[in-house]
């Protein structure tokens, strides 16, 4: 029998931890034939170069596709989705896939939605229907409407879909492939092996640490540097936390936020703040397991925070209306209530755990799935 | 008062007729800076040029962008809106427009929506919430996901777009502007004005014609040839009546149709067969109104049809589940279903007119909107 | 032993007559692994689909790549150069040639040289060293800056191109390689095969006629129109002759020169002329071979023009200054003098064969050459 | 009387230091208007953000063109060109501009050379005919084929570029720009105004420090983390001399030396290093003039340090056939070579200044030039 032949396209370090243990799953399936194409800021040393972690992981990418026109701004970000297109459909007409499975929301996305559904091959989409706070929502909805299947990740988004105008045949909820990465690991962290991520700094990871991680936020481009320098200087207060922050990732004003960061690092260098590019899934899961609390606009917080229980103080609007739970708390840009909030959440502690995206078994059911669609 | 900067994206013939009245009126509105942008097919001899006939109307295009990579497979589909994501972004960048507007469904329109929404302009968007029967559905909605206000057409589509989970307050419908085109003009066809658009083939238009105008269905790429020459040889039946065929437009499988019309009208040149590439929206409006019947796949036989009454003959998949009136009947690419047809059209005649989609009054109403919109 | 891979890059009709033997040569020679890419105008339609004869020939290419952003504008020649490079850069990092071979002077060759070049790909050029009378003059010497390898087609090229500063160990002249076509065929031409190119209107090609092939020349930009109507208008007045008439190449203009062609056509249905795309290199070699005389500007009129003895009338200065044989006669873009000159070169009658650019056997040679020097 | 419009495009840090009396001249000249261009890595934080110093110097950059593909492969090298031929037709097409003026060799300048020149726009070149070692020397003597006119160095490139089949009408020797900057400021470095560069560690610019710039080379592409590793580890020999090191531009292959220098100081943190990203012109000029020694394989080292007699260290084969001054002493990538010729060249002091490129008067005579080729 003919192996259906699926095309797999991760276009940042986001996307890697969501769709990992599809990948895992869809190479062991004996039905399906895995092309792995790894592209955009995957690539980049900037955004921590993902795709050493994901060869270590022991894929094999049929494509390395390089389309970030660097820059950052407003207008590199729509061309480099336009590039990204054109670099795209040359290669999914030479690999000819089955189908085409992309993840999330983010302006890389739509390129490979584009570039699949116009060559008429099926696209899969992980996680359609979810809402946040910015640009990402009407991408993710466009992509939702140009794709043929929906693997969603809660119920809440699988009802939006359908009610989007999607045949509910073809929209399926096996809770979020993000939560798979923690029910298949020891959470305990292991100071040794993270040496290994170099980083600037001294981090003790079996000591107290607060976590931080900020992105730009795209409908308010122009006003990241101040966004971020809050935060910062909140962090500051908490003399004796350990800060640990990654550098955000590539969206419009990704460069606003790290000259922020680095006008901070230098003026304050004997504050106790680590940073840090990329970690693999596992090590990130580890460490927003075991920190004290984190702060920032990660989905991350969100969704594998829900799971693990990590007390969150969400800034700003980017992840405004998702769905979340408990472990959640918001804040404005503005250091004296971020400090406040930050406190409050380290007197709570860990949250009860929740499956609001999952109870870490997505992977297997939706390559099991995909089988079942493809298989004639 | 500062005036607002509306910026238009014209990128086909099919563009400009629907758009026409809007410009117009945005062009005379006081409140109103329109700032043109042409591109895409309609730059090229192939497509008929539709820049001449603009221009002609007193457009002033700021930027003519050509964006179409040659070849018309699906694969330069996807890269042709690459280019063009990337070609617009400068453009919108240069002209910091206030909002961009655009109309329909297009493969090249999904570039003026993500240049557009990717850079934060608003984007305001013509006929969302249509069905047809073809990949410009999954186009269309995607852009209405993306657009900020929306100008439909119809009742039904507003509903649509509604039921997508678009706030009720940015949906208007006014009807569709393709239909002012026929309530401005004397729709009488006159033989010496029409001499100007050569063409080739004889063609006295005082006498009975049939028009056909069958576009590529991209969903079912590779079997124009075959669809396009029963369409011909149906027609070629029809000896007592001449024949008028308008080339077709730029989608992925022009190329098979052109090839088909090239081979039939080399082998049939006794047949009373004309052939065209272009009309001005008005004398297009005149042929479609004065013709016997018409047969193929536009979708204006459907808008401006069921306004004119003109009986049609709609052959496959392409409009399949598009809203219309009584004029429409629909058939298989057969030749034989298709000559029974078109003989049962022939002799109903003329229908009574519909406003399904509009009254004939939508291109002023949608500007004075825009003012409300965007003067604050 | 280890194969050595060479990668040739077809991208014109043109290109393919002067690079079929050296692509022949190689594919038979043992040592080598030919990787052909087809691209450019070559896939396309309106410039003849020359994809189709080189696949009838028995090649099989590895790619084609579109990149004609149409419009024939001097502003999208460069920008489908830019194109070209993209392309062409990913179809090389995936085929990882030994070396990539190009041919001549047009300006896409240059998206081949840069493409090579700057992966650090050993460049082989054809044709380096010869002077015409326009931008692709500039072109030429640019690529032969770049280049590594020189096969040139004569001795006064050999000596240009090692007096612009190459080593001369890496300049050879084996001739031209279009010059192969003609010593490898019976030049009969036949009627019953030539049906096959359809072309429009009707020609017997055991009869007299004259050829025309007349090419935008970059440099006068948009004059096309009248520079080539003179030349129709002088042949309508050879009434007893047929005319052959080929539509022009891709360069910018050449809408212009189409449509002048059209325009012309369509008023003097009556005079036996007959348009035509695309030839095969062995058929258009029986054409040009069995014209009483040419008129134009192609620079196939002088290659294999001066082999075969062909009367030649040079149209304009797109030739001006290129080595010639004595068979070619040169004049302005004026009506009255074109009709003399032709009638001069029908009186002349055939010249006598001179082997200027060679003597039908560079394609082997080439590609022996290429051997020694590739393999290590 | 009509201005000419010179169009000037600078892609580069060391394209604007080159050039800058140039625009200075020509911003001053009142038969012309100043188009400026600033594009690729002049825009970019991660080569310095020259766009900040040509702000500051009083210019206003009619188009800021991101054409920059992030990866610093030899394949984004080319892709990158390829876009930048894109953008930059654009700009032309709407500046329209009677010249485009272009510095040097780098791999962007090609783009710029293409984009005019395809477009009929005349192409005026500083700094054609010098060698260096590496793929630089192709691209420049391709631009010098494709340019119109040429505003050499030195002497011997005069030859050079006359003997590669110029027009000796059209090329003139005025001296290098780059000179102008050192004769027209105080040489004097001052620790205040320095403190604004940022950059990391601490200096005392007015103690003894050595001077290091490195790049990648293109044609041992891969071979860069090993290179930079040698000369640091040299320089950390020399304990009792503070160490400069700049950052390398954006060459393929950047990445690795970038890395080279992260690893390096990681391990190495107090040994006195520190590190900078760009520095405008005429402080760069007081840095080379004021360092005990210089090494590495910046150009700079040759064209400014010959001027300023600065003792040089020149490693590997970037520079090799370069013309070049008495200051300089060439090395292989071998640590214990290197340390010995620091040695001497610090023992050996300040050379005596020569004007092998000039006398610092370029910019102006070449703007005097302009108008005498331009005014009609």
């Amino acid at each position: 029998m003919k192996k259906i032949k699926i095309c797999a396209v991760v276009a940042s370090r986001a996307n890697y931890a969501r769709i990992k243990y599809v990948l895992l799953a869809l190479k062991e399936n004996p039905d399906v034939e895995l092309q792995l194409i790894v592209g955009a800021s995957t690539l980049l040393y900037r955004f921590g170069k993902a795709i050493d972690v994901i060869v270590k992981d022991g894929f094999n990418p049929l494509r390395k596709l390089y389309y970030v026109i660097e820059g950052e701004t407003l207008t590199t970000q729509a061309k480099s989705t336009g590039l990204g297109i054109i670099e795209l459909s040359s290669a999914f007409e030479e690999l000819q896939p089955d189908a085409v499975i992309t993840v999330a929301d983010r302006f890389e996305t739509m390129a490979t939605a584009i570039a699949a559904t116009y060559q008429n091959i099926p696209l899969i989409h992980l996680q359609g229907g979810e809402v946040s706070g910015n640009i990402d929502d009407r991408v993710r909805h466009a992509i939702t409407k140009l794709a043929d299947y929906h693997f969603v990740a809660t119920e809440e988004s699988k009802k939006r879909v359908i009610h989007m105008g999607t045949d509910p045949a073809k929209v399926f909820n096996f809770g979020c492939p993000s939560i798979d990465v923690l029910t298949h690991i020891d959470l305990k962290i292991d100071n040794q092996i993270m040496k290994n991520y170099g980083g600037t700094g001294k981090i003790d990871w079996g000591k107290p640490y607060v976590l931080m991680m900020q992105h730009p936020v795209t409908t308010t481009y122009g006003s990241g540097y101040f966004e971020v320098t809050e935060t910062l200087s909140a962090l500051k207060d908490f003399t004796q936390y350990q800060k640990v922050v990654l550098w955000p990732n590539i969206d419009a004003g990704t460069d606003d936020i790290s000259k922020a960061i680095r006008v901070f690092r230098e003026k304050n260098k004997e504050d106790n703040f680590s940073f840090f590019r990329n970690f693999s899934p596992e090590d990130y899961a580890r460490i927003l397991n075991n920190c004290t609390c984190a702060i920032g606009n990660s989905s991350s917080f969100i969704r594998e925070g829900s799971f693990l229980g990590t007390p969150v103080v969400m800034v700003g609007g980017r992840q405004e209306n998702r769905e979340h739970g408990k472990n959640i708390t918001s804040c404005d840009y503005q250091k004296e209530t971020m400090i406040l909030k930050i406190k409050q959440q380290i007197k709570h502690g860990k949250y009860q755990s929740e499956t609001l995206f999952g109870d870490g078994n997505a992977g297997k059911q939706i390559s099991k799935k995909i089988s079942v669609l493809f298989i004639t």
